[in-house]
């Protein structure tokens, strides 16, 4: 973690500890320069992080002001994908259905950009939240990328494994959502019934070299399945 | 709009029109300087500006590559908030079902951040998309910021009126989406049955100075709704 990273992270800290709420102010720049003993460019890179992340929102000539979302039991749509801390909120665990080294199909080497003859892991996992079924989740991941997988590494957090064990870095992704019906299967993992609703995402990740080295399906439970995107003024 | 905003809609018009691939690597930093006569600063900003929009992802030591999704028929769910200029791919039109002036539930209130006893302006609209319906969206606008709205208006882009005709600058929106099953009003609306799987939308949409101004509630129809969402590293 380079040091602005573990600024931004000591800053969103502050801001929990004291339980700030959507539009408090921060401490002037300088007094936070002061307080974390750090530059100005340095303070400013963790604040733009933090802004990016939607944790602040910097007016200028006012200064920078907390942003909260304000619901509970919501999921970040972004950050689940990469599985990320603020779901420690929650209590999720995974069941590995299915592990496996295969061949490709059309679509997956065309989305992971490899061939047909080389191998892909493949995993099938029903995800549970609180107890309660949250999503089946199909993934495939080019083998000469991610060049070990276990079922105990599955039955965890797989993107904590991609970087800490591997050692590599999560760059960007593309996802694909729509709203369909529960087929027969999906409605069995999920515990439901064929033709109620479903929430289907599929996700493309790629390194920061712009690799894609996993390509997921996931099926959603629609009855706990509330996400929260906060989103920046580039996409407005 | 500022010169780096004019240069990145510019590299993005360059990469539009000669049809660049996910991949494809974009000219080196003195190259892109040399052509639109700005400087390195200018240039970097453009590019970052680029970067988050997910138009190109930059390798550190390596290159600007050129970044796109591959799917056709897909909403982009974060411009279309705004309703940005990549929805003119499609043919996107409104039916305005209610206009009005009116005080707020306390529910928007809340969202709002207003009293009671204020005035927000109501419209219920069906929006299409190449002639099916998309949604059915309620929004509830403070009238102490957007000041004035009629039916042309709202039978068109209410964010481009904001905007260009108001002058106020959109910063950052909380989004909250679930799917749940159509309501007996929704299906009608919609043409669709009770019962049959919507996306539901509520977003807050904030000012730059972080003053909530639009508080919307969008059902969308299943069919028509096939959504994408880029992310950049900082969410995962």
């Amino acid at each position: 973690m380079l040091k602005y990273q573990q600024i931004a992270a000591e800053i969103e800290k502050y801001i929990e500890d004291n339980a700030l709420q959507q539009g408090d102010k921060l401490p002037v720049l300088e007094t936070l320069m002061a307080q974390f003993e750090v530059s100005k460019s340095t303070i400013t890179k963790s604040l733009d992080l933090l802004e990016k992340k939607g944790v602040v929102f910097q007016v200028r000539g006012s200064g920078i002001f907390v942003r909260r979302h304000k619901r509970k039991g919501y999921i970040s749509l972004l950050s689940n994908q990469g599985f990320k801390e603020n779901l420690e909120d929650f209590n999720i665990t995974s069941e590995v259905i299915e592990l496996e080294v295969r061949k490709p199909t059309k679509e997956v080497a065309l989305a992971l950009n490899i061939e047909l003859n080389e191998d892909v892991y493949y995993i099938k996992r029903v995800r549970y939240i609180n107890g309660q079924t949250l999503c089946l989740e199909e993934s495939f991941y080019n083998k000469s990328i991610i060049t070990y997988l276990n079922k105990e590494i599955a039955s965890e957090s797989i993107f904590y494994y991609i970087r800490e064990g591997l050692g590599l870095k999560v760059g960007f992704s593309d996802m694909y959502l729509h709203v369909d019906k529960l087929n027969e299967e999906e409605a069995k993992y999920l515990g439901l019934k064929k033709g109620e609703p479903k929430l289907y995402v599929e996700t493309l990740f790629h390194l920061t070299n712009g690799q894609p080295f996993d390509f997921s399906k996931v099926t959603y439970n629609y009855e706990q399945s509330q996400f929260f995107i906060q989103t920046n003024s580039q996409f407005l």
